[in-house]
């Protein structure tokens, strides 16, 4: 028999209403409805909104939080992360994931885009947590042909284990960058995402360097190159894109590529910030937003993401109406769904329920003059009281089961990475 | 009697320690104290720290949280927050700054440099509260002759009646700003604060155009045009000072004058975000943090605006090592207890106790490899567990006197402001 859930009186942006879920679905959101459901959520002074969806991170580097702190991004790189990226395994990306997961429930994201390393246990712990992702095989072979018959087997290894996982995780193709990825495994990868109708996840023009690279090694800046390869396409969720021109915007516009933006990855390791909302929406591209890993940003809040992609569009333009809080929301939510193709990021009957709870009786939502101002500038992730993905209740209450043994296994493991 | 309050087995930056508090203050800080407390607190899994200092807010703007979102600051100005203040009476003031209290409470902060009207109002609040402040008796004369002799009469009166103040509430003199009160009203001011030993609060150089119109008006930048009138010295804390020049730094090194910087409230209202932070540090001039009020930044947090400064800062200067983390901490601690001749914002025997215990058994503190980087990234305000300030509790496990009343109360009479 299917699960079913009732929640009775919760606002939404359509005013009070009742939420009936069903199996992974919500089956009817009305003034009232009447049902006998397994299980009764009451919604007196809280506010339902779709599960946030963080396009871009890398689920277990919470392992490395804090670990390489004010450094610049060579030394970061070369003396804390690829050395200790060296010394993972199955058991700490599975703790790592789980952990990932956690903070990603307590603060009310239901769904996120990864890339990263160990792929089967990555899944498990994300599967075990309740949660939904896009998790991709992961393409880096540093322009290094003795490596591509391995990678090309393993990728169709882990396409083959991926028929099997069933559930709310997707398999994808993540192409690491066009900096550190051959032009032939480029194509191979693309050609074998197109062929299973997979995403692509890619790193395109995070940094000023690589574009300044790109051009010396091919001409064009990275994106006029993928462009070249045959690689962008609907398929395609491109991070960072921090240093696009005009050109650049229309192609990925043409295309159909979608971006996401990660803002605090970029000014901690200040990479830049002049991200160009305005002309990737007026050029009809879907911006989402994305935290990155917490090797980088430290963690996986996507409430603070929203607010300091804002800000940081206010301040750089000196436009207060720069990114506008309900434009905002989109971003976090359903652009995200639109961008996966999963039908995620929204409150309509028939759509996924991945839906958060968010708790208004505190300080920060007080006065009530503005919900969404008060969310996004005035509160922080622990409004969030409650969380449904995939039409389970993962949190409630702010209490997640096996917590205590994610944070004892973490803080038991992470040494071996030191 | 006094009361006492012994904290066991608490980390702090030493490792892990007692700390006893007698009175308004700390007694010991010692391996292992054995003293029969009236209070006994527990420190396992907590880490201490100062109390944070917000140094430049108007406490009761909570009531215009998210009042005016997304507009641009003259329409802000004329069209919300000024025909708002109009409203304002004794009970708002009294119930915003309540509100406020509340929120600096929950958030960590134990001391506020405030500046806002119906001082005798926010006073009450503050004290009831339990919080320590600097109120200043606030000058704003829009260059009126015909308002100087009431503002005059008002504030010798608001000094007198701040004799009776007691308690852990100092009274100042706010001077607006240098465009908006006359250059009578300033030297009046900076003379009478002057000759009472009180400190002087004053916004200087938030916008680029308040520096053109100066030009315009005083051929000279703000700084130079206070500093040509006499007005700055070690009593004066600057607020924004978002627009200065090597010579305008210069002068405020010369005169001790200390600084505020806002962030969030500087990117919303796109005032600007290039706060010279190396250059005022370089030049020896003491650098605090604020969050300004809630009309703005909508929120009062101070971990937060450690965060966001922090990255911007890294990310206009293209520096990752930019305002590293334990500088971070004291911009939001010892340096605000600096600017304002209080003995706060450290932890040290003799010293007041204005101290918060952070509870570190979380997420967002996991691994625990880095706890400032872990606390100033990756976690957010919910953290905060218990708050004591002037020796006293006011916070414990996430509790605090009243909180159910000033929601309350907030939420029936902010009406009477839209």
């Amino acid at each position: 028999m299917e699960s079913t859930i009732l929640i009775k009186g919760i606002m939404t942006v359509h005013g009070k209403r009742d939420v009936l879920i069903k199996g992974e679905r919500i089956e009817k959101i009305a003034d009232n409805i009447d049902f006998n459901a397994q299980k009764l959520i009451d919604g007196t002074k809280k506010h339902l909104l779709p599960g946030f969806i963080n396009m871009h991170t890398h689920a277990a580097m919470t392992l490395m939080r804090g670990i390489g702190e004010d450094m610049v991004l060579k030394e970061w790189l070369y003396k804390k992360i690829w050395p200790t990226e060296q010394k993972l395994d199955e058991e700490l990306v599975y703790w790592g994931t789980k952990l990932a997961c956690l903070e990603m429930i307590k603060s009310g994201t239901t769904c996120f885009n990864d890339q990263y390393w160990y792929l089967e246990s990555a899944v498990k712990a994300t599967a075990e947590m309740g949660l939904r992702s896009v998790q991709p095989f992961v393409i880096l072979d540093l322009y290094d042909p003795s490596k591509f018959s391995k990678i090309k087997e393993d990728c169709f290894m882990a396409w083959e284990k991926s028929q099997s996982w069933g559930g709310a995780n997707r398999f994808a193709i993540g192409i690491h960058s066009p900096y550190s990825v051959s032009q032939e495994m480029l194509l191979w990868g693309s050609e074998f995402a197109r062929e299973r109708n997979l995403l692509v996840h890619i790193h395109v023009s995070e940094t000023e360097g690589e574009n300044r690279d790109s051009i010396a090694k091919h001409g064009v800046s990275p994106t006029l190159y993928l462009d070249r390869c045959g690689v962008l396409g609907p398929n395609v969720i491109a991070a960072h894109c921090l240093w696009m021109d005009d050109r650049d915007i229309e192609i990925f516009s043409e295309r159909g590529v979608k971006v996401v933006h990660n803002i605090n990855s970029n000014l901690k390791i200040a990479s830049g910030y002049k991200f160009r909302y305005n002309e990737f929406r007026d050029a009809g591209v879907t911006v989402t937003l994305g935290t990155d890993g917490c090797a980088s940003s430290n963690n996986l809040d996507m409430l603070e993401a929203m607010k300091i992609a804002a800000l940081v569009q206010k301040g750089w333009r000196g436009d207060p109406t720069a990114l506008p809080i309900n434009e905002l929301l989109s971003l976090a939510t359903e652009n995200g769904g639109k961008a996966l193709g999963i039908d995620t990021g929204v409150i309509r009957e028939g759509s996924l329920a991945d839906l958060i709870l968010i708790d208004t009786d505190s300080y920060a939502f007080t006065p009530d003059i503005n919900f969404l101002a008060n969310l996004i500038y005035s509160a922080n992730s622990s409004c969030v009281e409650s969380v449904i993905c995939n039409g389970q209740v993962v949190m409630e209450g702010r209490g997640v089961e096996g917590e205590r043994e994610i944070l004892d296994n973490v803080n038991r493991l992470y040494t071996k990475l030191l």
